[in-house]
């Protein structure tokens, strides 16, 4: 991106740009699914297909508003990445991860009260087995493996990041098994809406390991790839 | 964008950059759910989807266009916030809001021409709703955060504001329950044909007024994350 | 886009680059036609949805392809407009069009006989009436209006042209009553084909002078914007 | 792309990339054909026109990740294309495409398996027929011509051959009547699968022969183009 932040902005601003970003992805990702599900209600794979897009064009639009700011994380994998590689402090990316969760969490309850539904209604919605926790480590591996190869020195430049992003989780909606959570915030947040895009509080903790171990794959894989210290 | 504007272009130039684009952009709003309704008429998601991609193949290719002249706001609260922060004196101002509006009721006219329609057909479209109206808010606020974040200096670039605000619109259309008017002109505009994007005048006045609503909480919220002045 | 040609390439390497290009676009248009009517029956507006985003990917790929060879108009009333606008001499201009025609006529037979139809078989379709009429006036006026906004010193960038010009005809498909052909050369190769993209030879003469009353308007609207001599 | 590899990456980590981008490149292909024929089963067209945008989007995020380490060819094709040009040596190729054979095969695996099917299946579906076959002559024809149009000196630039490959490939699936395979290493994983995206073992030979000639073509079309030694 262009030359930006002579001075860093604050930790509480990069806060509440995390927060902010967290929110209108998952108000995108849940309200999303409900419009979705209520409006195709006879096939499957075009509820999802307009989830995918919807989900696509906000991650794009979000990186590019707030990576200047924040970096545009909105994923603690993201972060957790970014402290294994040298270039976070744990203490501030505890801060961040806290700021998705909470944002990511209201985001889904403004969804829900968009479209008239309760604040917060935990999910039904069963997910796992074998083919769907494969589903999310490679689709988090995938996911930390195009940012952090585009963003680097020498990559093809940071302002493809958002399209980037934007593509690779809107094809992983379909080419994972998972449809691709691949971000525990979003896990997290997703268990308070009882619609289209929710978890089972069960099942989430399975998610969100599967996460933390293509994050590891992640790490191995980018750094060998780009030789870095 | 690359340099541009050694002279900046006559208000009057500008005023015709502002209300050519709105018409067109009115044009794809309600031509593009014209068509989508009557061609894909068993599946009202499908109709919506089709819609969204028009509007957000629309935006970015007349922000593209007429960024460089008048700054592309085809958008009474896009305006206002360019005011709030003491970037447009309130007479130009004034002037821009007049010609999105008129550009826009035309654009509304071309469209229902063009579809064999009455050139004025009041929409009959009730649209109203706390879940509805707290979407407008949220829309029109999203929408600004995203420009003036974009667009700054230390923002992603103004190249990429284009994209951004075509991929915001095209994903509100779903995951805002009020399928993100967003905008006073287009508001006013959609009044004007009794079609799938259509609004009945007596519903307008509540979306406008949340529109402004959301136009000061971007203000509040993007002046407080960039520390402007 | 970046520094090239430091020479010009020849003209025959041009006009090869105009055939080839508007042969392309015509494969797209009349074969993802053909596709789109076989594939998805029961639907039209998503056969118009798949064309127009197939016509939209290849517009944008192929001017990033051949704008730095040949302009990659693919199109008679951009090369009008060029003309009009002092920069293009007109026996070079009417070798643009003969490259355009030509191309994209042999576009169509590969079309055809991609998916095992005959080479030639003239199209049926009668299109047509004041509401197309118009519309055709106005798909042609946008598409010059974007092309040459963005295209000059001071406009957004000749890189974004290439995107504007898709995302612009894939809306207008839509937006549009006439589907937006806005290109003698594709209107007259269209006629080639009695599939889903094809136009009656009837119907071409009425299309093609509405297209040049919209290059007529577009050269006074552009002229008026960006106040060139 | 902006500057890189002031030291070019060993050829065990391009070959690591071109393994890692052929194998995300299959799962897309097949794991996006699997969801969408699971979750659409109605309508071929909107199977396709999914397995299409999912394919654009993955060959997209790839080429901006893998270009800056080793080209992001994923394609046998394309590398013997470059040495053609001159600009690779042959046995360098080859290990690129064994790379991308044995990637690719590992993708359409890790698909099978994260849709909870046997890892391997050999298709059962026969692909051919002069139409087809004269479609892998374009579609490969017309991939090589874009890529090498665009990355060239004096061409769009590299930063856009991401999205233009995606593009292309997205529009081609529909606009070839052979879905545009246009690569041998995707041509081989994709007999892997018994699903949507699978191609018979006894057509793929056809295939291949196919696009080798496309190559050639591809070959002549760019060299008189751009006038190279």
């Amino acid at each position: 991106m262009p030359p930006m932040d002579t001075a860093t902005p604050t930790l509480s601003r990069r806060l509440l740009a995390e927060g902010t970003g967290a929110a209108f992805l998952l108000m995108a990702v849940v309200g999303g699914g409900i419009a979705a599900q209520r409006l195709s209600p006879t096939d499957v794979g075009l509820q999802l297909f307009e989830a995918a897009v919807v989900t696509a064009f906000a991650l794009a639009m979000l990186i590019w508003s707030f990576g200047p700011i924040s970096g545009a994380h909105f994923n603690p994998c993201v972060t957790l990445m970014d402290t294994l590689m040298g270039r976070r402090p744990i203490r501030e990316a505890a801060a961040y991860v806290g700021a998705q969760v909470a944002g990511g969490i209201l985001g889904a309850i403004l969804a829900n009260l968009m479209f008239e539904l309760d604040a917060v209604a935990w999910s039904q919605t069963t997910r796992g087995g074998a083919g769907q926790l494969l589903g999310e480590v490679i689709a988090t591996l995938g996911l930390l493996m195009v940012i952090f190869l585009i963003a680097r020195p020498g990559g093809a430049g940071t302002g493809f990041v958002a399209p980037a992003v934007g593509m690779y989780i809107g094809g992983a909606y379909f080419f994972t098994s998972s449809t691709s959570f691949a971000n525990p915030a979003v896990t997290i947040a997703r268990m308070f809406s009882d619609t289209f895009a929710g978890i089972a509080p069960a099942s989430a903790p399975g998610f969100i390991i599967m996460q933390l171990v293509g994050t590891g794959a992640a790490y191995l894989l980018v750094r060998y790839l780009v030789n870095e210290a």
